[in-house]
């Protein structure tokens, strides 16, 4: 845990840069909107990941700052649109972007975001290198962003890309297919980033581009086992966010659905279907999901892609960053609900 | 016009260079919606201007198409977000992107055109200088895009940050520090990259960064017109739409409100702050404008911007490049409604 807790601090080291790439070229009108994302919070993971990368491979915490601010910027970058999309009003228990300024400004304040991005970006050890991944990166987590949107069961009615390409089937590998370029392929390019800002040879990036895939769907997994079975309190997240949102891209009830019997999973899939889930579905839904070994399964899951995170790290000599990477998997593969 | 018709056939040289870009890293289901905002049209102007600018000192057009792709690009990419924030339905006489498929694939589309530009920019000559450029470009574009906003009337109940900033003075410099930023910066950027790609010395670079900004407000200036005076046969774009979306950004209207009587000056604002401004409103705001001299003078400010435009080119040795470049100023100049 103390290792968890070194590796939080260290990401904190990356706001005054961000906020630097933030306010350049910005009007100071400009201002209050643009810092709001970034003030509201975050625990500033993934720059942390890209500043320890470039510790375990020998490398200096100033030099991969520009680059951990880019994965950080991308990161509140993409939760802007997803909060758009998903017409999500509370982030991090204040009100998101849109719901405060109004969509407009969200979407400027989202676009100046990305150009904040790039700035960053010129200011890496390799500018064209680091600028080329992050627009692979990127353009995966949108493929990602559709395809979660496609997996929704309802809504939408007025989005017809979405009413006519909806899947009604969604497998495990379809799963693990869209969770790793929505939210693996970020967290693999934030240890990337580092590892090569740090100088690491081939076999070092390879490491942590390892490590950061598999870290980042676990994280994944772990966020869908809270959102079934998370107790509000010790998560602050509202439970059952995904079931109420017509989410099939959740672990647990892609896991479930394998096991139930036709008529509950047809339950199952009819309450993912309704137009409005109230309390009562929401909880028959947990409930049918709990006569399940889906929330063990996922747990399992969750342990498999770990313990390949701790694998990949085993080619870096020990280090005080790798003992960071390391007691982040750990706390990853043991995140209580 | 033959060399504005030259123009405007190089510039779609441009076009198989974009879709390369925009179908990398793109999933064929996702293709047909991605090419939908370059398959319905657009006049390529900008790319031509990159083209042209290249030639005009000295360089080779294949040099300068991935240059000239991530500006159409970043022209594209910004029209998809526009359209949203003003909820606009049509575009070059089609559906826009988000009313053809819904807003979350129109945020989804545009993200992805994003990292196309920065993919285009990764083959520039310089790709650091060209993405910091770009960079900065688009958060003028942004800041634009704000003031515009900030600019209209009325509406936009539903968003607090425009409610709260509203201008209900805007003088005819704020009018040109927002079209720079709207329209001038991209118009300039377009033509800047072109003499970076043709590798152009100093002093060439800035002739065309100046014939482009001056360039840009005169197009701004032009299309303003054609808003309030246009008609719909020839231009095939609806009359007043600004002033029914409650636009004081439009020159046209700024200098008519410089003339008119305490009382007629009331009852134009009165109709840019109405929640619907009906058809009679519209003509009737059009009749109070007429009676000034608004017309002829935004015709004149427009004159002076191609004159500063025209007198930048003269720096330049003569050739194919500046020719188009001079045409296409002309043609800006004398744009009939």
């Amino acid at each position: 845990m103390e290792s968890v807790k070194d590796l939080l601090r260290l990401g904190a080291r990356v706001d005054p840069v961000i906020e630097e790439y933030l306010l350049r070229d910005a009007d100071p009108e400009f201002h209050e909107a643009i810092l709001y994302p970034i003030r509201t919070g975050g625990k500033r993971l993934r720059p942390a990941l890209t500043l320890a990368s470039a510790l375990a491979v020998g490398g200096r915490v100033e030099d991969a700052l520009p680059a951990a601010a880019a994965v950080e910027l991308a990161h509140n970058y993409s939760l802007i649109f997803d909060d758009i999309i998903d017409h999500s009003e509370l982030r991090r228990g204040k009100p998101t972007l849109w719901k405060k300024y109004g969509i407009s400004t969200a979407i400027l304040v989202a676009v100046h975001y990305r150009e904040s991005i790039a700035q960053a970006l010129g200011d890496t050890r390799d500018p064209r290198t680091f600028s080329s991944i992050m627009a692979r990166t990127l353009k995966l987590l949108v493929e990602g962003e559709r395809l979660d949107v496609l997996f929704e069961q309802s809504g939408r009615g007025d989005e017809p890309y979405v009413v006519e390409r909806r899947r009604s089937v969604v497998t495990l590998d379809d799963y693990l297919d869209m969770v790793y370029k929505k939210t693996g392929a970020l967290i693999e390019t934030a240890c990337v980033f580092g590892a090569l800002s740090g100088d690491g040879g081939a076999r070092e990036v390879e490491a942590l581009r390892r490590y950061g895939a598999n870290l980042g769907i676990a994280f994944q997994v772990g966020d869908d086992i809270i959102d079934i079975f998370g107790r509000e309190e010790v998560t602050g997240k509202k439970v059952g966010k995904d079931i109420e949102e017509h989410k099939l891209g959740n672990v647990v009830v892609i896991l479930a659905l394998e096991e139930l019997s036709q008529s509950e999973g047809e339950e199952l899939r009819s309450i993912l279907r309704a137009e409005r889930v109230g309390r009562e579905e929401l909880e028959r839904a947990i409930d049918i999901i709990s006569k399940t070994r889906a929330r063990s399964r996922a747990e399992e899951l969750r342990r498999r892609y770990v313990q390949e995170a701790l694998q990949a790290l085993s080619v870096l000599p020990s280090s005080e960053g790798r003992e960071m990477l390391r007691a982040l998997a750990e706390f990853v593969a043991s995140r209580e609900y």
